[in-house]
């Protein structure tokens, strides 16, 4: 239960935390550019070479008008005033930090998304999304490198009595050769997120073909479903039941991807990790069924303790992460526990983030590398 | 130029009609239900057993709202009024047509969209879609029948120095049987569209699942890109320049194709079809390059004359389709004109449904089973 009560404690904080400094003003830089987020041809939300972001809304007859960052809008408002030619600009009172944000805006009183911009499944709803170019956003920048492919397959579900979607990312290599076989990673999202997220918001496709193509991973599949996770409140983790997940997962969908892919179907080659509430979900999951996965990953998603391990043999890695306005200590200390009990863990703390997609990108990157290398 | 005239009048009268009629009201009939393209456990908007929607938006201190049906709010609007609890709310005046329907919201004269339902790319940007249930609408369930993969392909293409993205539609057996390759239609959305339209919207996927379940079709691939339509305002189509897209699929969209799946890469297994302006883009290059493709689909996107076609033995099918209210006796009119002609040509008409998507899932429904019956 303790590690349920620091997930709790690390989520709230992060909502209740503002996501830009108001510590320091330096003088607003005038070289505000449209967030690569925009829905194309949109001139704003803009975002400057300092993180400050200004909004633009057209509603001439409305009385005011709000935006709102974080998920759910909980990270403080940016009320925006009329301009001369009738709509609402404003620009946030300090620097976002670097990637991504979700965000919202309120018209007299009404909740809306920025028409500017394209929609993110987060919150339990679509949000408008904004993009604060980051200094290592390199790493998972569409480049001219061979490309994998993400595919949306429906799954049965005879559990939930339908047939589910799931994304499956192959990598570039994967119609080259057809008789190779891949492990596979999967990869949940957070609370209020669903199985888009991971691609859409986290550009899980683009990291992986940016690692394969510099020689960086052994390519892998990755696998994103919907993790059930939004039936729940905030806060109401106590009455999550892991159980139709569980069994969607590893009755269903598991078998479904290794009859359907060319997988390496069997534990050492196959990891489960989860951001957030996913990581939760990993955790429980990978306690519960030993036999299945030999990688865990938690980013920002709570850690294991040695006590948790019932046979150390059967656990390949345990990667544990978050953002470094997180709870870094926390991570770096679980992770050397469990190496002083012998278990192969890595902790890592992604500079200068929060609660938020920067820090589950990177933690992608440093996570891929060191899944699967030993195995055949 | 006719046909493109004829195009332009025929989504021009689409643009400025209304979907529901407004001679015969019967009493409304109060068995509303949420629609199938809210967000999930949104209950507005809502559309009852005749066909009528009624939409709900929370905007406390709002001074008008007002719903827009069609693609960019064309087709009249629906004022909301202020109810008890202080959200707005409204009922069409009329029933409207069945299968799907973009729509807007209009706040203090402000556009956003709907926060109860899903977001579809349509008029150059993100729309709220409503479905009204078609009493055929079987045909594009989400059925327990063997599925399909859509997989997004990132393709290299040096004309417009990035990748670009498309939309790649395998039937369910393509994983059983490595050996066997597919002929494969490439299938174009309309102007204000994009690359996501022809699964989002019209559920090409699930359409061809359900036929291949039933044995009606023979299985191919259906590849989906962006037809670079929307550099365009509506109506100044003599300025559009096919030329760019034209490189972007006979270029590098195809070779990518033929070079990462099973294709039959030849002209008798390759088909074009397209929606609206989609179906322009298909006769200007199934004209041009009578080389690489064999059937020609127009939906609600113009015809084709005899005189058009230079070398009948190349042709295997053309087929014209439009709804009943667009303009019918022109399709049928010149699928007769080409049968006489000696081309093996085929109308369809969709009852009761105007320039949107129930006519072109239903065309699509109509064409798949006369594709490639033939080929080897």
């Amino acid at each position: 239960m303790k590690t349920r009560k620091l997930f709790v404690s690390a989520f709230m904080l992060a909502m209740a935390c503002l996501s830009y400094s108001q510590q320091d003003k330096p003088a607003i830089i005038e070289d505000f550019k449209p967030s690569s987020k925009n829905q194309p041809g949109q001139e704003y939300p803009q975002v400057n070479s300092q993180g400050y972001a200004r909004f633009r809304i057209v509603a001439p007859e409305a009385e005011s008008v709000v935006v709102s960052l974080g998920p759910g809008g909980t990270k403080g408002g940016t009320p925006l005033s009329k301009a001369e030619d009738g709509s609402w600009m404003g620009t946030t009172a300090g620097p976002l930090d670097e990637g991504f944000h979700y965000y919202r805006i309120t018209v007299d009183k009404g909740t809306f998304n920025d028409p500017g911009t394209m929609t993110f499944y987060g919150s339990t709803r679509l949000e408008s999304g904004i993009e604060v170019p980051a200094h290592d956003q390199d790493f998972y920048a569409l480049k001219n490198v061979p490309h994998g492919k993400v595919q949306q397959v429906l799954f049965p579900s005879p559990s939930t009595n339908t047939c589910r979607r799931a994304f499956v990312y192959t990598p570039p290599d994967y119609e080259k050769d057809r008789k190779k076989r891949y492990p596979v990673l999967y990869l949940q999202h957070g609370w209020g997120e669903d199985e888009t997220a991971w691609t859409n918001q986290g550009h899980a496709n683009l990291i992986m073909d940016n690692l394969i193509a510099e020689g960086k991973v052994r390519p892998f599949i990755i696998v994103m479903t919907y993790g059930m996770t939004n039936d729940i409140k905030m806060g109401g983790l106590k009455n999550f039941d892991i159980k139709p997940f569980q069994t969607v997962l590893l009755d269903e969908l598991i078998p479904y991807i290794d009859a359907n892919f060319r997988t390496l179907a069997n534990q050492p080659n196959r990891a489960m990790a989860g951001l957030s509430m996913g990581g939760m979900e990993t955790r429980t999951i990978t306690l519960a069924r030993p036999d299945v996965f030999s990688h865990y990953a938690l980013l920002s998603g709570g850690t294991y303790s040695p006590d948790d391990i019932k046979d150390k043999s059967k656990v390949k890695l345990i990667f544990l992460s978050c953002g470094s306005f997180e709870n870094p200590d926390g991570v770096r200390k679980a992770a050397a526990a469990l190496k002083e009990a012998g278990i192969n863990a890595v902790s890592y703390v992604s500079e200068g983030t929060r609660h938020e997609f920067q820090t589950w990108r990177r933690s992608l990157k440093e996570l891929a590398p060191l899944l699967f290398r030993d195995q055949k």
